[in-house]
């Protein structure tokens, strides 16, 4: 599928929502379980995206549009939500999440993007050049991504507990 | 995690409204996008999650809680949705959903059930002696698995468009 920022923009807007009605008031038995040590739960993840909301996506896609002489992105903090979590509430996440994103998304819509500018550049720390258009195919990705990891860690909590079926549902064992 | 039907009900109550808050009015071209040939899409999802909201858990748990004579599930038809999803819009189904799903829950409140009630057996047609625990749980990680795969399939739309970020997300190869 190609790019387009309509089909990017109704995704991204949906994601608070769709966060907010898997996990919202739901027990710490499912939003703090795990795939493991060194795994992260459905908190970790919403302290991810709140922190990638905050450092990540808009920031980075400023630069490209500014197109001023630095254009090289802040390396990301994969780990950052362990620190900037503490003392939050899930509810908190996730009200911070959906405040902060709507924020993204309007700036994105004052932007008034043309194709062309979604061809313009930034540099990546490793990757070197990368396109606007594919920081925004990255972004909408990477909500999708993470509801798909939030699931799928909730899921495992009952892989011993459906027993035989275990065999029908591949997800226990990815 | 132990099976608990407080936590389990309160995951299967939540399914409809994040199936809509992810799919509801969304563009074709994330509802009816596959992996590929013979793999479904959100949509197709979304008739196998109706149909086995009418023909799979409550019927099976229902045979279970009877104890009767006849205590074998019918098998489950994994492609009845190709059948019966005709004419119906994804808006359609996901209000069908929501529907059925309420009724199913209403109808697992009324039974009360106790812990001993939990360990009855039914007899599935490839395992054998099932629990009405373990298919309550099963119902429960099909969700969240169904969930995930629809988020999964979506991303994968973007698995060109993101450039070199592809080799930070692994759900794009899948």
């Amino acid at each position: 599928m190609d790019f387009d920022l309509t089909n990017t923009t109704a995704i991204l807007e949906r994601t608070p929502h769709v966060l907010r009605a898997l996990l919202a008031g739901l027990s710490p038995a499912w939003t703090d379980a795990t795939e493991g040590p060194d795994t992260w739960s459905p908190y970790v993840v919403m302290g991810h995206l709140v922190h990638a909301e905050r450092a990540d996506w808009i920031p980075r896609a400023r630069l490209i549009v500014a197109q001023g002489t630095h254009r090289r992105f802040t390396p990301f903090d994969r780990f950052a939500q362990f620190r900037d979590s503490q003392g939050k509430s899930l509810q908190d996440l996730l009200d911070e999440f959906a405040q902060l994103r709507a924020e993204s998304l309007a700036t994105l819509a004052g932007w008034r993007l043309t194709d062309d500018e979604l061809a313009l550049e930034g540099e990546h720390p490793a990757f070197g050049a990368v396109t606007l258009r594919q920081l925004l195919a990255t972004w909408t990705a990477h909500d999708l991504s993470h509801i798909a990891q939030i699931t799928r860690v909730m899921s495992k909590q009952y892989r011993e507990a459906v027993g035989p079926w275990r065999q029908y549902l591949p997800i226990m064992d990815r």
